[in-house]
């Protein structure tokens, strides 16, 4: 399957009173991270893949995240973002964000492969995936 | 068991560009969504409740959402929130973010009664809750 | 001038580990509060008062605050928000952030009146607002 | 003086409904990247230089900006920031957000070096700089 790492910091403004990372926060670091995962794989950054296959985008359906051990400011961490699983029109990111090697938070998401609707343009739909997506996300590809 | 609602709308800066809200905004929304629950339950605000229980607050360990249709810019919605479960010493909270009438977003989150370990006060631990606040929190106090 | 107050309680997710507002959010606040105080002038959601005067938005080219005394979390505050001048195709905003009457910030911006460019429609440019709108920042409308 | 460059990509969840980044969202940018300017001048994380020197932080007083051209999402920038003037207890930062060598953003704010009041340690106020904080942020360091 697809995999990326990405190495971040964690900063001053992520933080709560409690001194941790408001958990939001890590959501947004979740989302970026896919992006990033995608963006790799595709080989060219998200306004050009969505362009090239024709949909709309890939709107989260469905999202859930356990939190083993807060991190803090200054905190440098790795998030390891790979596709967990997939189906005919949507997938899941599964992202583990460590610090210092240890799991600090996981993260799964499920993602809809999203098109506007042929039949009503003014509707979106999930369409299939076309298959050389499919192999770019098994990690197949090229 | 304890309820609470509250209506909010949805800013300019909650939003993406599709026009829609970013998703961890949601996970912020119900994050004071809980602290409203708990603080109109315990009739005082977080920082009086804590003290008052010798605890140092209640951690997230997990949460998920799903997310059912998008909110726009300048949406009227509002977020029930109602404990949905508890145990020795954690609780869940459930969320519903709905807009005139219609489900847009649910969340579960579980959290965890902390206070610092008494034979080792470097460390936080789960603590039991005491009978009073599973009684508020089972909405059977008053 | 036209004005507007919003009353609002600092959320745990506006405060960083100094346990006080993270700066940046009250720009957050600042903007939503623009936003209130020309939909409450125009009587219409911004979506469709800039479909009325035919304007795609009101950038902001100039903001700058100054800080007088932190917010922590709970506290409830005030936000005044007024017309602070207006020119040609553009007008200022002055926002006040009390607590409890004391001013905590003061804020200020200038936002551009913007519209697609009749020569070249890929481009933006400064229009000037119809007498209409003056008359509505001006709090001289209705 | 002291400068600091760093490069960082526009993300998706920095962007609002008009594609373009949420202007708060700049602050929050700045307000890292004065951390990363100091961290790198002192040598080390701001938890460290802060005990260091015995001071509590360094409160904004003050903050502006221009804003020239928008950023969109995936845009690569990057914040040139360095100390722009000095006094006995406070500092000026002055940011330069530009893309492609181009000027998209510029702020400056004013931060104030904060101690305990020896006097009263339940108020806080600004102290004099030592001579070594004023040579590291003079450039002269090392």
């Amino acid at each position: 399957m697809l995999t990326n790492r990405r190495e971040l910091q964690i900063e001053w403004g992520d933080c709560d009173p409690a001194g941790i990372v408001f958990y939001p926060r890590y959501f947004a670091m979740f989302d970026a991270s896919t992006d990033r995962l995608l963006s790799t794989g595709f080989g060219m950054v998200k306004i050009k893949w969505t362009a090239k296959y024709g949909i709309l985008g890939i709107p989260m359906v469905k999202t859930g995240g356990e939190f083993f051990a807060p991190c803090k400011f200054g905190d440098e961490v790795a998030i390891d973002s790979e596709i967990a699983d997939l189906s005919r029109s949507s997938f899941q990111v599964r992202h583990v964000l460590s610090r210092n090697g240890t799991k600090s938070v996981e993260a799964s998401e499920t993602r809809v492969w999203t098109a506007r609707d042929p039949d009503d343009p003014g509707r979106i739909r999930a369409v299939p995936m076309p298959e050389e997506v499919v192999a770019i996300l098994r990690g197949q590809a090229g």
